[in-house]
């Protein structure tokens, strides 16, 4: 069924709400998502700054110890403005070199849906050249319910993911997300139309959009940390401070997935992703960091592309 | 002048050695390394373990203050025999997960120069279907003499390069040095027939190697981390513990090249920067971890393809 | 006004909910709190595992930009028994080190509120001597509800408090909290009969207790991160992971501190703290780390001797 | 046997340099340290900037797998001049609050020999008043040459010790090393008349001194990171960064420790340390953040007090 939701309330924290609109797995819905700072496609502030979220969207039959798959079928920026701020962050740089960052003001950018360009918009500083950008829609918040009932903030991210701002977000890929909560509870927002790895500067180039998700119910599959499946491969997503434990939760989790559904024991698993694996970078900028584990699809061994998560959503 | 050199003593260590081979800017030299362990190309044991170093050479005329390009022309694997150790190694996974690794043995790998590949040839634990990877040869530990006088073991890295094991290290890649030392004192070995992003077991498939490099001297060159210029584009390479450190280097590297010789100035910089970035992960298993920011030829600012490295470079 | 307050609901996290006993600024309570696992005064479980809390506690009048001072006057054991699990946590040892490490059971330990004393009650392995405790008695997890109307897991900390695991956090001390709801709502327990710094195993000696607190309202005192006053000085307490964050924090909020109170600008305060500063690490064990930055009394300025919130409950 | 030395030169690393000295196991040493930037009594330059040391010390038998016992008899300031400079660090503050440090200046401190005070003596800032510390000589980068033949500058630490800058390092403290090159090289410097915590300005009150040591083998005993023996106790020192690995080197060192001197097993080790453990950080300025792990001596295991290392120094 596909469902058509317009949301007259949003969240700034991913929680154990009620849930807008309760779905059945396989489910499509198409909804409107408004920018990090709550503005929506009239340029409007319609919700409270801080990546306010649209949902919570409820699947029928979650339950903890479940997944849900989330694919994204389509995110069209329902404006052609978008900002960004100047300045990379200062926890991004050498502690020396924050002192020669510049001002940190609003940026303007201008979305072309049809040539699929963003554009920098000004101000423009002396020397700059022209700055137009492939366009390339993502989600940056999205997620479930987290775990023990707790109401965390759009800034941050974690197992139930939130704000992972990761590039790979896009048209296309699935994302499962372990369920904490009956109904799973999913929600959405934060999008951008181009973003940078690390979204060094704190936003990628913010939008408000109408969005297309597919949600479905993998009964007790098991996972513990987000996993992604696209044309490029899968993933899996760690959520964390420092970058290196991000990153060992992706790595741990991979192996996790290759020993759940690829036909490979722990020495088998440690042997097949040691020269394989892939790392990107989501965001650096966040309370927690963002860091995807990846296996390409040209290694994958034959059993994982006969696992049933594979057959079903790559 | 193309010179070819036969080493007949190693380096474990990057330091103010007295030179092997004095060459001019622009020279070529052909030369072979060693691998990991210290084997050369017929399996024997010829230098003490821990990435013994083919080197140094000195360039003529290279002083404090000057770079060093290292243009990488070819790397040959010499021999068809590589190894790898079993597992992914216990800090990068979660430290609960750690006593789930697998045994740490030897593994043999077999390159086949003429198919281009390399196949794990076991041992192979039960279930785990045959693998065999594109040949994709790079330099694991390589660079320029430290500051201060410093001999810094193979095992590490730092603004003088060293262990990055970086995946771009390879054939067709340009890195640039910052000269400490008279003569800069460049060195090179530990090759992989290919890597993983992270060398997460602590190797690539380790070989011994026939290398052509061509050294190049950048008179009054100022750079603070290693850069490179590849095909993909530039990027400038940090090396540190935690990898938001490395992250950091690399991210103000990236920012102070652009404003050297892009014709951007700070608030330029930060702006053309944080939508076009890249990263990539060099390794996350010695002492210092070695991250990447990227700037795709894409997105290059018109001055910067003017520049002078790059027009000699790129 | 002292209030003496049975509670019959526990929390395990902090957030927004409805306040269990609303007092006045200066009132006193007593109350009792459960161990970490839910266990009360007779060994029954009562509430869920994980830190459960008791309250939360509004004081009137408090709103977002004051701060809520809590001075703790005492915590009493209400039962012998305490427990601890057996190993040093993994990611607390050299990942290496990891598969050295004992297997994870409780272990029991004895309270003697005459003596003063906590013993170790079991198992006790072969050639491991006896060992006897100083008590001193502390609360692991309290704090006052989080910003942006989040619930948080009682198993990590913040801007807010929460599960700091610090051993100064003992009778006589006085803790301020920034308050982020109206009447601040506070929640205490998993009190802890003794601790070693950076509850390196994840628990002290956790107990159920009378505990007794103090709470006073300060109208418009800013502060972003918890502080502290008890008879060795001031602190200021940083929670977040890595500990060099936590740390940066605490020093940070420090220097705040100083220039607020202590009639220092920003060069006296860098002058100041920089040879007087002692560190004290609270835990390293849960989510966030807890590093509090501490001025013992001999090092105040004059200044800081006077201001109000010294004279107040210094 | 007590040596008199006069250094007539000085070290920027620690590495394996022909000893200065060769002395015998017990034998004491008096000489001459510069201060960190190579300033003598006199407040004449006379070596090179950056920590410069007196040595190496070589004593006869000392090999590779063996230790060196450094008792500090004596640190004498040879002066009355001390200096710092101005402001905490960049990184030792959050990276939003760089901009508001102050400029960094050299500032100086006057040491006082006989009211054994350490006096700020300007330029003071307005508002700041008169600050008067206890004189409190230590030394900052101490230690023997590294392992592999490194030659590694005295701007950082590791297993060998090296810029610890960890006031703990002061009279009356014993140090063991690991040797790691024949007469295991002992060198010593950057001595400081008082420092605070973490050394957050990057310096303590840095002077030239006449300092004392005796210097013991003990054939075959092993460690892996340095360990201390005071009045206050044990305690083993990790060097690292981030600080959480310093901690995990220090933590796994003092279970070692335990294991082997103070006749416990893993299983024992990890309870008797869990409580009893205390943490104090050396420095969080340098590349190697220094963090010690310490067992008072109140809390110390009988079979402990009587091992052989602690009967000879304690």
């Amino acid at each position: 069924m596909h469902h058509h939701f317009t949301p007259d309330r949003y969240y700034n924290a991913l929680g154990p709400y009620a849930p807008a609109l309760t779905v059945e797995s396989g489910d499509t819905i198409t909804t409107d998502t408004v920018d990090a700072r709550g503005f929506d496609r009239d340029r409007k502030q319609i919700a409270t700054r801080g990546n306010p979220m649209t949902g919570p969207f409820a699947i029928e039959g979650a339950e903890p110890g479940d997944a849900l798959a989330v694919r994204i079928i389509q995110i069209e920026p329902s404006r052609t403005y978008g900002f960004t701020t100047t300045s990379v962050a200062p926890h991004c740089v050498d502690p020396g070199y924050v002192p020669s960052l510049p001002a940190n003001d609003l940026v303007d950018w201008e979305i072309d849906p049809v040539a699929k360009t963003v554009r920098h918009a000004g101000p423009r500083p002396g020397g700059m050249p022209e700055l137009v950008l492939p366009l390339d829609p993502m989600l940056g918040c999205f997620g479930v319910a987290p775990a023990r009932q707790q109401a965390l903030s759009t800034a941050t991210s974690g197992p139930y993911g939130g704000n992972m701002d990761y590039r790979a977000c896009r048209a296309g890929a699935v994302l499962l997300f372990p369920v904490s909560e009956p109904g799973g509870l999913f929600f959405l927002g934060d999008a951008h139309a181009v973003q940078g790895d690390g979204e060094i500067s704190g936003n990628g180039v913010e939008i408000s959009t109408r969005t297309t998700v597919e949600l479905h119910l993998l009964k007790g599959y098991h996972l513990e940390w987000p996993r992604l499946i696209d044309q490029d491969g899968i993933a899996t997503i760690g959520n964390a401070r420092p970058l290196d434990q991000a990153t060992q939760h992706a790595t741990t989790e991979m192996l996790r997935w290759l020993i759940q559904d690829a036909g490979l024991d722990a020495t088998g698993a440690s042997l097949w992703l040691q020269q394989c694996v892939r790392y990107d970078i989501g965001n650096i900028f966040d309370p927690a960091y963002t860091m995807a584990c990846r296996l390409p699809r040209a290694y994958w061994p034959p059993a994982l592309r006969e696992s049933e998560v594979i057959r079903r959503f790559a």
